[in-house]
């Protein structure tokens, strides 16, 4: 049995009931903390409702099925989106991006939703290409594009940059090198692929 | 049961003795074809061996898990590499090895591949992602680095362009791509990326 951060404390005294918003939000940490466990395969209703301290009927009441609890537990892990960096410079700007991108990766929804995503059937899999998307991808790419925007008024990239492959070269790259190389990006190899790839490929041409 | 291109011509006659490389190939393509069919928790050696038209132990012999099946079944299904393209121009051999990948990734080892690494623990996982990285990854980023070089003597490319991470941007692009967009690329496609990104990417910059 795991003994994690939040089943520990209500162990030594009965747990207080717990209604809406906190009863949801135990019950969707609980969903996370298996899926980091014992993943999706090992995931049952039984063991998040045994996790949040609470019955299986309040986990149902809000959740179907486990397919609909582990989304919505993914999407709740993630941090909102923040405002875009703005340093001053289109390499500082993509550089704390890059470390932002990094830091949902491997934290604990990303290592979640890289374990889930590896044992599920098709279908689940779409759907939580969806959440990877919807809640790593799209927010990632829609920052790069105001930073490079704010580049190209300061006559720092080229004019064309604003573009639908260019703005996947980020996410392209952190996605792949960390599949391939299966390492977390250190920010020495950041930095190097920012210079050595989205510096040239953002300067503008030569007359 | 699945009717396949090699499994129907014998059915007709009796199956007639074969040995050696004969009957080896036999059995890696009824392993291809389980993987696309079955997937990798439905095969089974016996499964192999029936669509081998062959009994159990001829597979066993051979290979003594359905890891080591698999594994050589998807490296030899994979064509041997060719010559980089040499086409006169870096746009039109980039574009070239960018088909040939494409290629690569939706052909029936391919399928299989990509079918199996969705299905298997992480230990299976790390063994396939060498197989990956050996018959797909290394050989392209090895033409790559041919196609580049020759374009910088040329004086069409920038002499720094031969870079690990440079060389990463195609294969990146395109897995990352072909796993979010679950789409194959089209080859308008293929020209778009090589134009908006390589292209810029990889030109000697300005004075």
């Amino acid at each position: 049995m795991v003994t994690s951060r939040w089943e520990a404390a209500p162990a030594r005294a009965a747990a207080p009931r717990r209604r809406g918003a906190v009863l949801e939000r135990a019950i969707l940490e609980a969903a996370l903390e298996q899926l980091c466990t014992v993943g999706w395969r090992g995931l049952t209703m039984e063991g998040v409702a045994a996790g949040a301290r609470t019955g299986k009927a309040a986990v149902y009441r809000r959740w179907p099925s486990r397919e609909d609890l582990v989304e919505d537990a993914l999407r709740a892990g993630f941090s909102p989106v923040e405002e875009a960096p703005d340093l001053g410079a289109v390499r500082e700007d993509l550089l704390a991006l890059c470390r932002r991108v990094r830091g949902a990766m491997f934290s604990r929804p990303g290592t979640a939703l890289r374990a889930v995503i590896h044992e599920c059937d098709p279908d689940q899999e779409e759907r939580l290409h969806g959440v990877i998307y919807s809640a790593v991808v799209e927010p990632t790419v829609r920052l790069l594009r105001e930073v490079i925007t704010r580049g190209i008024e300061r006559g720092e990239v080229r004019p064309d940059a604003v573009d639908d492959y260019v703005l996947d070269v980020v996410p392209a790259m952190m996605m792949y090198r960390s599949k391939m190389c299966t390492s977390e990006w250190t920010d020495a190899e950041l930095q190097e692929m920012i210079d050595r790839v989205m510096v040239p490929l953002l300067r503008p041409a030569g007359p």
